[in-house]
């Protein structure tokens, strides 16, 4: 259960403080430039200790391709990217080794594998999604060769709302902004929780545009579902939307309906995914993540023999995982959309027949 | 893609009006009781035409089993539940042959596969759940055995949320309220909605009892991320929420995270889930139904051949899906947590030695 | 586990003596042309009771489309085909119903689930493949609109082995029987088994022209390990060779290598498939059947609590399964090329912008 | 299409002269003794440069623990194990750049995918076997714990076939032998093709012991059906036979049925399997390996741009494949065991409580 994905699938292992985090890409179609630099550029957009707003651990991520790539190409045989783990401070996770720590994953992981890996959360860290940022690079690129592009940033934290999504802000703003008006705020409330030993939650944005419309594989591979399971399996994400989302259930049929004239839609409530498939219209998703569990207040827990235990973490963590959050999110859509490309392929016997014929 | 699960699989298939919906459910253990009378018996509480606030179209839906039970149990061999269709209406669709019903899936239907059976929605009717239903009861039946059991109800109506969860009450209302205190209020906004040939949003929450730690497979199989797969992809749905949902994102770590004591954990705010595994917590779900898409209000909308038109829908149909949604969400998450109780008894080592030793 | 396929997917369900078997075909583009009398007339090729040289037991094989075409074309929704049991004696097995039958797969269903439908072998019943073939024959059409073609026929019967392979003579032979010379040999053999009581083993052979080159998914589906799978699977399947076959152990490379001109090979020891996929040569394939093990000699044997007893089986059965189920062994093949041929889709990133720009 | 497996998976990644070859195995059960000396000792019997019976060319194949694994023990999450490529000659190869070598997957690639990594066949080398033999010593070790146990040696070479199976000569046999008086003879059949530049087929025989009755997923995962699949995918391999295989269709069923006392089977026609399960009898697999394609006589093929050459190719090679190749056959049941004994841990809803409750 480390691979997902129907046709264009990714399978990753590695843990926080093993060897390092690496993925196996099958199904890139044959021809595809890949290169360490550009998928270097996009691990560098998700890698801590940039700023003051994420971690001070610093992550040196060094992607390495280990196979699937000749004369920078793909070969249809599987792509992977390994990166070394570096900086891992074991020690600091010596005093937890047999303690829960709370709303982290170690209760679960000890329950069902009746033994872990506590070492920054082993398999459970969020730095395997090193991973999926690495493998999202390489569904990126697939992608913009049919002109279809993934934008995110962060669109709420700890309550405060944005009132614009401005994605070229995006790209100057040490934590993602899409409101500019907002940055200050948002900066605000990070270090407020830092300073604090506290954490604090907040809200990614994501939006693709460009797709042709049918993409998605009703029944039970639908746009919508496969968008549930990409992002609502991401460490600390507790709710996702897409168009109105929450607000739908709130709403009369005539409001909500999305009508069309031979343009097209006239509205996008439906965020642009209806049956199960898209629109054509822009797709729009709302990502929730809970702050970060690790802050540095004393809290009550339970260690691994059941004794009680008053623990004060420490270590170094994102005050807002909804940051580094976004730029997940964004390639987790990126793998999604290769996938329903690739599956989406042979929905007719007409396009069978351009291939062969 | 017309199979879920992993363990316990579903394939379904049918058409609004065609033969029938059926579906396969593949991987039920040898020695289950599996019988007409019981699937029937929840079949029943997704029926349409029972009371004003549903559709007025009856579906007299009777379920059949058409193989993999011998005796009242089931041999580990597929077992086929069919329920044929009646009742149905396709001359009401004549005039709707080739236009796009606004917010339906006809138009990506179409773009999908360049045809589609426009009767009723064909496949993408909300009649497949009956599939989902159906094939849910025996997944019930199977947790019945581990004191593992789901429970539903309405939530919220065109905004008006409960206060009180009170699934006793769900029992006996006719529109599976949670707050008996709320239920005229929804009964109203239903009627409304009815009479002014509009429709309504609502919301369903789902609680699952009983649970086992260490359910859900990390990474890419998670609990959380099933949920969302499983309940994302539900026509009409567009969000979903575990524990605090929505609100985690505006608060601090120190809010939100559920400390421990000897006994278990002090508070839910996870709604069960941590790591994307049953933490033995209840499960809390939230999710959130669009309005019927189905209105008899005038709508702007095109034809296939690219014609405007102005359409008025006729038919019959659920006022507020919400409602008859809540079951089918109960019964995917029995669906869910079948595959993942299967999926989990090969965690261990010790738990095969238990088996072949 | 009653699914087989990854694009072109058939899940399978109902036992011999139930209401009846059936498939459900997930994967057919939309666009293809699928009606009853097609179907029908594939069916029942492989029917039994139609001569001396098969079972008397006539099954009225008639095939019913439950979902997923309209106005005669597939929609791309599942298409499942259903055959009603007629004809069902389930008498014949009230007294073996707790006795294993020799080299029946009686023992093993017993001893994997604890229990089993003992009429007609329940879901281990060669009825089974009534699935096989009425989905193949969707696969067939599929493939004629790419003009590959899969033919079979008898090859061996009891050690006598063809010396020619004449595919316009199966089409006129009750045995199916690919040399004409040996037809009058092999109906002798089957004759002089079934009067004995006791039954014959013999071999088919199949041959799958106009393949375009690089079919098969390198390296875990490749197509000849898919072949494997494919067929070793069938009912009294003992081996499977490809090309040359068991042959090839026994020589020297400068024999066994198939040296190539500008128009393609010079040979075909390989019987079509190098590194796992087609290489546009003609597919050759040899699958060995056991004798039935249907004999209506006595025979020593266990029941269920362990009590050795003498049986002398009823019923009715084929001699040799090896001709009804040469017909089986073409339609998994043009199942599994089926699979293959949208498997490969997406092999190039050029194939991709053929079918969206 | 680079993971096999349904319970206990392996993807498999590397080509010949990249980085390395590696595996990611998942759905190895938590608790079980993982390390590198036990998996390295296993790799070495397939280590090719040990003696005149092989290739020259040595690979000092050390293998590396990259995941998966803590304090000695199998934690759950994905086992990942990586051999970095050495001493391969890339240059050997520059002169075959454009050139189909006769009978190897060049012509097939390149149809495919239209490009191709050249280097000593890319990711078809039988080089990528280093990775299901590591991962191959991971199942065999927890078959173990069942008291399972896999074994393979050579059978045939050049036609010349074993009179005995002599599982303990094997070991101490340099071409892994099963008749030690069968070996100078097979010794001299490998030395006289690799003296005249030539190559030969041979015949491996695996055998599994301790089967429990019932391993096998009918109807489309049965035990036979992937023996096929997990051994006909083998580079070379054109024919494989469970238990008395070809020889079946020459007979007749009470020659060829296995009848059974209270003590079990009186016989093992069938191989161990029935009904595509397990019997609880020895496994009997016989796998035909074609003679290595590559040869250094001067052969005909075309190039690239259709350009017919004559041919002489260099380099290292094994002259006999089915040497090494019975290793391989011997993992890859341990493999397919794993898994099947994985999946049947679910058949019955009384194992099911065994663990649960």
């Amino acid at each position: 259960m480390n691979t997902f994905g129907q046709a264009f699938k990714v399978t990753t292992f590695g843990e926080s403080h093993g060897e390092g985090i690496g993925c196996v890409i099958d199904g890139v179609p044959a021809g595809l430039e890949v290169n360490e630099e550009y998928i270097q550029a996009e691990l560098n957009r998700r890698k801590p200790g940039q700023n003051l707003y994420s971690t001070p651990r610093k992550e040196d991520d060094k992607v390495e391709i280990q196979s699937g790539v000749f004369n920078g190409l793909s070969t249809g045989t599987p792509i992977t990217l390994f990166v070394k783990n570096q900086n891992q401070k074991s020690k600091d996770y010596s005093d937890v080794a047999d303690v829960f720590r709370p709303s982290h994953a170690d209760f679960t992981y000890f329950k069902k594998y009746g033994l872990r890996d506590y070492r920054g959360g082993g398999r459970s860290s969020a730095r395997e999604t090193v991973a999926r940022v690495a493998s999202g690079a390489v569904a990126k690129k697939l992608l913009s060769h049919f002109d279809i592009h993934v934008n995110s940033g962060v669109y709420a934290i700890g309550g405060e709302v944005a009132k614009e999504r401005d994605f070229l802000h995006v790209k100057q703003s040490e934590i993602y902004a899409l409101d500019k008006n907002k940055e200050e705020i948002w900066k605000n409330l990070i270090q407020k929780a830092r300073k604090s030993h506290d954490s604090v939650g907040g809200t990614a944005f994501i939006k693709a545009t460009g797709l042709p419309a049918g993409l998605g594989e009703p029944l039970y591979h639908k746009l919508d579902g496969q968008i549930g399971a990409y992002l609502m399996g991401l460490n600390g994400v507790k709710a996702v939307e897409i168009g109105d989302g929450v607000h739908v259930s709130e709403r009369n049929g005539s409001q909500n309906n999305d009508q069309m004239d031979k343009n097209g839609f006239l509205s996008n409530h439906s965020g642009g995914v209806l049956g199960g498939m898209s629109t054509g219209d822009d797709l729009d998703i709302k990502v929730h993540f809970k702050p970060t569990p690790s802050i540095f207040l004393p809290q009550s827990t339970c260690k691994e023999n059941g004794e009680e235990v008053t623990m004060k973490l420490r270590g170094r963590h994102d005050p807002c995982i909804a940051v580094r959050g976004s730029v997940v999110c964004e390639m987790m859509i990126n793998l999604l959309l290769a996938d329903m490309l690739l599956l989406n392929a042979t929905s007719k016997l007409e396009s069978l027949k351009k291939i062969y014929m």
